[in-house]
């Protein structure tokens, strides 16, 4: 029974967590909130008092910490009496989280890849690089590290591990597609860290065809889905971090990650893209000042957090699994959709912060219950699936799933509530 | 008779000031370039020599300056014994080199409105807020200061007022049409300092209609021409220096100022307009840096000197001139063509520059053998415009008249040849 949650970050995504574990905190225990820039913190926790969304009475506590500090991490694990650590910072502090949680016991959970700032990973699988390189460490220390529990990756990665097993013989291919058919009413926007968004797709997209990495450029390829509530939908193969352990994990040999792109957000990156102004080389001014286009971009950009009070609209991201069952073919596609304006009133972030910050606390559950302690480190499609969806289900993020027998909701076999007294863990695929 | 000529500034219509001025200095005399980067002026005079550009063995010299100085300006066209200026710099110089013609003597010319760099000028006529201010004072010195004597301003000027006098009772409506059909081969850039050239189309658009000023935004008004060489061409209203003279000094309700514009160009124009970096303002990056992003978009964009060598195709740029003559509806097109390549060939820069730098050599020509010699200020149309036409029509930058007779060379009634011997000054319409 782990207790006592540290939230590392203070961006959107850490605001769905920390109002997520305080609606929990009768099981989570203490509440810790901690960034570099100490006014985001309790900006956040001005949010949760305000919402009421505490709740039992308990400790919710905002802490200044550079999180690329190992041991001024270290120390605020071990003064805070944390268990779970939520890391939901820049990809930039990953290792450095991680390797305090190793050292303190504590487990770790991040929902993106480490990343090096000074260059973009190019070798797949890009776990290997950094995180993967720890794992016998986190298996010596008895450490829990559950990597990518955001919605993709993450969710996307248990949605996969359960249609696996559940509904086909053999899996010829998993195509995750993401689509946010939201409106925030401003002419351009990324809906995260402009300089994190662009990085996604100025470097080489990598996808998993026939069993092998394959290279392609950004918006090269182009896919239109006929998805749940958004409808027609126009996605680009892009370049994601789940298809960097899937590929390793699930024996499947065509994953594909297919973001939801509209043309005038194609246009706007093209323009910036061909002009050099997403660049993290810098540039000499005429008046000789050195500055880094990218930075300037993200600049003049609206803040995304600033977004959320007028976006309006659903996402709906899930994956579309092919293969066959019973010697036919078969197809099923489990997804959720979530709305911008619901996610904003419940806890003040639009959806895409909302689908991305309720999978950890959800996570954070099943650790404290002791579900998902897996004393090691695993990427999520190693765990069984089926108390994480229960486990959303009961938080507002419902999975619902399509398939030849209809649409409806994913009601897993084995609910959370009913296998909390099990010694579930035996059954993890994990190991 | 006036001799000697220095030429402020050294970027790509300096150049062709220069080769043009070295074809005639026989007739000139002396020749210096002065700018701020003494080598860009050392890189103009290697490249007359390359072409032997030189009518005849004379001066022809560099000079580091400042021309926002007065006194620095005023030392150097003494110590140069320097009779005719031409300021082809930036705009924002204008001011002071003009004083400087006033307190030595020189004739002045340039070939833009003044512009104080910290505002766009909003009140027309904007010749008004800054040049016709020192009117009276170029009068009692007997200074002669020609205004906006390049292409557009300039020349077409210079085509309204020989339409007026020589093919209309009435004119109603003037529509200067300048198109630059030509291709550089690059993604995207500017023609000429990208700082310069946004500014331009960032601004109110005013337009001369009905005897008043009429405000527009850029890119509202779009038509088509159909015009000699380049066909039909795609233009959009657009506000420009010779409106604010021309509305002034003309007597016609109507005077408009058309740009021609590619579907490309007005995308990246807007992109970078609607994220807001073209602005002049300084935001602040999240490092703390304070950064004007239309430096920085400048920074990025390619040298328009750069493109000079791979420019084809032509520009063709005239004034649409409609009236009556004889009781009838009359319509006259007069016009140059101007091709990249070729003007690349002769004084290596593009037609651009080419056409920009050839009317103000003229008018130097002009000015030394006393034809405008006129010892005050004007504007382009308040001086005869025959003598500019025969005149460039032999220095490469042919006039032609489209009209119900057919389209044809312009050969004015009173060719520079048979004219230069002639008392034409008191012919003038300036007074």
């Amino acid at each position: 029974m782990k207790r006592n949650v540290l939230i590392i970050g203070a961006g959107g995504v850490a605001q769905v967590v920390a109002h997520k574990c305080a609606q929990n905190n009768a099981v989570l225990g203490d509440i810790h909130i901690a960034s570099r820039t100490l006014a985001k913190c309790h900006a956040i926790i001005d949010s949760v008092h305000a919402k009421g969304s505490m709740q039992t009475k308990g400790v919710l506590q905002a802490h200044a910490l550079d999180a690329l500090d190992v041991e001024a991490t270290k120390f605020l694990i071990r003064a805070t009496h944390s268990q779970i650590v939520i890391n939901v910072g820049s990809p930039f502090v990953n290792m450095s989280v991680l390797q305090a949680c190793i050292d303190t016991g504590a487990a770790y959970m991040d929902t993106a890849i480490h990343e090096d700032p000074l260059k973009v990973c190019e070798t797949p699988p890009w776990y290997a690089n950094y995180e993967w390189k720890r794992r016998e460490a986190c298996k010596a220390a008895g450490v829990t590290a559950i990597l990518g529990i955001g919605f993709d990756p993450g969710v996307v990665n248990a949605y996969a591990r359960y249609a696996i097993d559940h509904h086909f013989d053999q899996v010829d291919s998993i195509d995750i597609i993401d689509i946010n058919a939201g409106s925030h009413g401003r002419y351009f926007a990324t809906n995260f860290d402009p300089e994190t968004n662009f990085r996604e797709f100025t470097s080489t997209v990598w996808s998993w065809e026939n069993n092998a990495w394959k290279a392609n450029q950004m918006f090269e390829h182009r896919k239109d889905w006929d998805m749940p509530v958004t409808g027609v939908s126009t996605t680009y193969l892009t370049g994601h971090d789940e298809l960097h352990s899937m590929s390793q994990h699930l024996g499947v040999p065509n994953i594909r990650f297919w973001m939801g792109f509209g043309e005038h957000y194609i246009n706007v990156f093209n323009v910036l893209k061909n002009l050099g102004l997403l660049s993290e080389q810098p540039v000499r001014t005429a008046r000789g000042q050195e500055v880094v286009p990218l930075e300037v971009v993200k600049a003049v950009l609206p803040d995304p957090a600033s977004l959320a009070p007028a976006y309006t609209g659903k996402t709906c991201i899930g994956d579309l699994v092919k293969g066959t069952k019973d010697g036919q073919p078969a197809e099923v596609l489990i997804y959720n959709v979530c709305d911008h304006e619901a996610s904003y009133h419940e806890v003040g972030s639009q959806a895409i912060s909302y689908t991305a910050g309720v999978p950890p606390v959800a996570a954070a559950l099943l650790i404290a219950e002791g579900v998902w302690d897996v004393g090691g480190m695993v990427n999520v499609e190693e765990l069984d699936p089926a108390p994480l969806i229960a486990q959303m289900n009961r938080m507002g993020l419902v999975t619902r799933i399509r398939h030849a027998a209809g649409d409806n909701v994913l009601d897993p076999v084995c609910p959370v509530a009913a296998s909390l007294g099990d010694d579930r863990q035996g059954e993890l695929k994990y190991g």
